[in-house]
């Protein structure tokens, strides 16, 4: 076993991301299929995707995301905020697969900032990741947005994770653009134009992120009274959807201030951009950084901490 | 021919209610498909529907909705707001069907009360319906809710409809409900209980319209946090689509006062309740007999006015 060798990975509902790391170099990546496409056992799946990098003689293997749902490999319970990375390494279930040790990061639970209870997973690594990339993070009050199929809106207080609340945005913006009226004979791979992103975004700081329910039809009928180009409707819509968000978090958050996104990078610009309409200041970091800097500081320490050894 | 004799239809985009009606009492009714769901030609499905009903000898047959749309059976384009009965009476397009005298009834556009392009068809007839049903609507400013796929807040001054705005709201909770992580694992069979209905509702109330992206994913977090019940949570979803179209509504319109609710009863009682939890006071009416009532007088006055006479 060569323990400066492991695999980390990002194993969300809709896919898999496998790396093999040597300190902090990937020396190779592999994807899979997410945990609600799996068509083996979670554990069967994993090991056929890993196969020949256990030549490597790598010392476990870290993963986060869904893979820790009622729905995945194993369960981990989801821990409470808040929750800095050692309470999280804590917590991390240890299991092992073939003689594999493998570590499985739980989620993360909470009270939000509207009273509801509210959940997440894998994000935490993320979030836990750009605060190692970007160290001043660590102390201080700090409001982290991950965009996505359900953006997160994260404080992290002294680099504990102090609450969140999530927004099933990129979620809705694509039952809405694959199923609605309001986009119907769009064609699948038409993609929104930034134009139109603004025309949406324009009409939510024009008139609240309460009206967007009341603002939603426009994106059909702009195209059949105005002939609006099935780009800007997609936009349009994209637009609506992510200018909601970003005002009603101001509603709750106050003053947005600066604001950490972390994501991929188009969606951080189109975050970056609603961000701004609200007033807010905005850094990116990378997504995918986030999530391997956030496997890293969630490795067990040492091998001991491990149940089984390779 | 007989002149007291005619077919009334409401063809939309999922279905079509066909009536044989001698003055104002219903003969026989028949169901068909929508204008989206249609295997042979609109006039081939018309006729064969209408089958042995031409032995009464109809005078002719008016039909309102999607019928007169673009991918309809022929294009009646929309009329202007403000509109009154007699100015839509006067833009009924006028076709036959093997003989028969045809007449679809335009829908409607106008300039919403956000400043937005809006267009409806099918409900300017329930709306014109209503006011026969209940005459003292045609005096005075009223508001009238048409809550459905897309929800329709209209303005009717003196008996013209002046404007009216869209919400999609049936149709985002019914993507929502059937394909999103909101709502995974809940059977197609449950329906939302008045309860969850209830505390959606309240949500609302309590951190306004603006928090609905923010407030969505409670549907899912009370579920894997709090083992809310499937039926709990389809109400809750509800209640918050809903209850926030109404309390964005109150932010454009003002106080709502007297609401006239124009639908189905189980709808009329959602929305009533939401309507009622801003302040607003309602009265319902049946969407059936309004569309009846809104076809019989938007139909032509004399045999004269079809091109074609039986």
């Amino acid at each position: 076993m060569d323990p400066s060798i492991s695999i980390f990975g990002d194993w969300g509902t809709s896919r898999l991301r496998l790396y093999l790391r040597q300190g902090k170099s990937v020396l190779d990546r592999r994807d899979g299929p997410g945990i609600s496409a799996l068509t083996t056992s979670p554990e069967d799946t994993f090991l056929e995707l890993v196969g020949d990098w256990r030549e490597a003689r790598p010392s476990g293997a870290v993963l986060c995301g869904m893979v820790g749902s009622r729905i995945g490999w194993v369960e981990a319970p989801y821990a409470p905020c808040p929750a800095s990375a050692a309470d999280l390494r804590e917590r991390v279930l240890k299991i092992e697969a073939d003689g594999l040790p493998v570590s499985i990061i739980p989620g993360l639970s909470c009270l939000n900032p509207l009273g509801g209870p509210d959940v997440m997973r894998g994000e935490e690594t993320q979030i836990l990741g750009a605060l190692e990339l970007d160290p001043a993070l660590k102390t201080g009050r700090h409001l982290l947005v991950l965009p996505g199929t359900h953006s997160k809106w994260t404080v992290v207080e002294d680099g504990a994770i102090t609450g969140f609340l999530t927004a099933p945005v990129g979620e809705t913006f694509a039952l809405l653009r694959q199923h609605s009226t309001l986009a119907a004979g769009v064609g699948a791979d038409v993609q929104g134009s930034d134009a139109g992103f603004a025309m949406g975004l324009s009409r939510i700081v024009e008139h609240g992120p309460a009206q967007l329910p009341h603002l939603l039809f426009e994106t059909r009928a702009r195209q059949l009274l105005d002939a609006l180009p099935a780009a800007d409707a997609i936009g349009f819509l994209s637009g609506l959807l992510i200018g909601a968000d970003a005002a009603a978090a101001r509603q709750w958050f106050g003053d947005l201030g600066q604001v950490i996104l972390v994501g991929a990078p188009a969606l951080n610009r189109f975050y970056g951009q609603a961000i701004a309409s609200q007033g807010g200041v905005v850094t990116a970091i990378d997504g995918d950084s986030a999530v391997l800097a956030g496997l890293t500081t969630l490795s067990p320490r040492k091998n001991s901490d491990f149940h089984v050894l390779a």
